[in-house]
């Protein structure tokens, strides 16, 4: 398999294109790769590659588009990941997991009970080191796609968004302040929000404001799953009740 | 909720039954429990009593069952998860999500890729440890059973054994030796052993030794999982295919 690389703004009728630096400095120092070497270069929108290196050095690289690629298929459902950012770096585990089941956007929400701030998210930096772990992971599965990931908002502002999704809101099945839905009873929508808690579950409250915003209150079982757990069960559960897992 | 305490020897009859030392010293020192609080036991084998402490001092705690309680349903096909030892602590996160999600048993094997050894397992000891995440796992998600740990066995060890459940070699997409199946091409068995390979995967000797061991190839789709994504996706899949995630 020839390696990957990201290269956001790749032309397909150019004779050069310039790698970012850091795609630049994997291919000549990790990698080692030189002129006239192959590697397949993909846009982080679908378009896919493969491409002859025209320039190697310590200071840039450069490819050659040869031959577009069937790049990996994507969900037939547009799938955004809304997630209460978890303690630490499980949120980063989070992120590579999702991209790898194929998820089309992650938007961080900062919940009641999760445990940082909006301005402990800004100071660490936490966004661009998703988006990098998003880059990495859509690399690692041979996706074409790189998903999108949003800047971090508190949860009722997310709630305030318009959208067209149908969002599904993970509740214990016990949360009940409507119907509660099994996986199962889920129909494919075109587009989802899949809504994952943090550590310390939903307040009473942010249930209630959910479901009063049009969220299916949906359960994964009476079983307790770790926090981080979560999204990967209710990924993979709602894929193969949709026939999407492959 | 009443705290929950692991006690493989409960007698209903009894009117004292001692903890184990780990058990009463989380009681006793940890939850400062004494004696005429009231605690929730379970047996590991499906048994759980309300009870109420006869006695906790610095050396031991007791107590006495009160009533049955019904415990949180199994699911309605035995599960082993056949797992190759993963690298350093993954496979403690591995266990946890596994009895968090129902398996009735956990069989580590060595395969060829495994980045470890027999010898390694046995200095490390790795199955006591993961005995004890079996316990506090099934505490946390409330189950009244604590899942098998089996000593671990070299791959090929596991092929010779008998056994009638349903063999599930997870293997990629194009590593046919033999008809692959999608997960939802899969009937509920009775009982059933998943069995998933390390970071490097399978060998291909080793794909060909399942399969004519009788095992059913089995795929997760096309994407590149971390192998110790694959035993959640695989086990949540498969749930939720035969409906048993609840």
């Amino acid at each position: 398999m020839r390696p990957r690389f990201y290269v956001p703004q790749v032309d397909e009728r150019a004779e050069r294109v310039d790698l970012p630096d850091d795609e630049a400095e994997h291919l000549v120092r990790v990698l080692r790769l030189g002129v006239g070497d192959e590697v397949d270069v993909f846009d982080g929108r679908g378009g896919m590659w493969r491409a002859a290196i025209v320039d190697a050095n310590k200071k840039a690289a450069a490819i050659r588009p040869l031959e577009r690629l069937t790049a990996a298929r994507e969900l037939g459902v547009h799938v955004t990941l809304v997630m209460s950012v978890l303690k630490g770096d499980k949120m980063d585990d989070v992120v590579r997991d999702a991209v790898m089941l194929g998820v089309a956007a992650i938007h961080p929400v900062v919940s009641e009970r999760a445990e940082t701030s909006m301005a402990a998210l800004a100071r660490g930096n936490r966004i661009a080191r998703w988006e990098r772990i998003a880059v990495s992971s859509a690399k690692q599965c041979a996706r074409a796609v790189v998903p999108a990931v949003h800047h971090a908002t508190p949860l009722d502002w997310y709630w305030n968004e318009k959208t067209d999704a149908t969002r599904l809101l993970c509740v214990e099945p016990s949360a009940a302040l409507g119907e509660v839905r099994w996986v199962r009873q889920v129909a494919k929508p075109k587009a989802v929000h899949l809504i994952v808690g943090p550590e310390g579950g939903w307040s009473v409250t942010e249930v209630a404001a959910g479901h009063s915003s049009g969220a299916i209150l949906m359960t994964l079982g009476s079983r307790t799953l770790r926090a981080d757990a979560v999204p990967i069960v209710g990924l993979t559960a709602l894929l193969t009740t949709w026939g999407e897992l492959s």
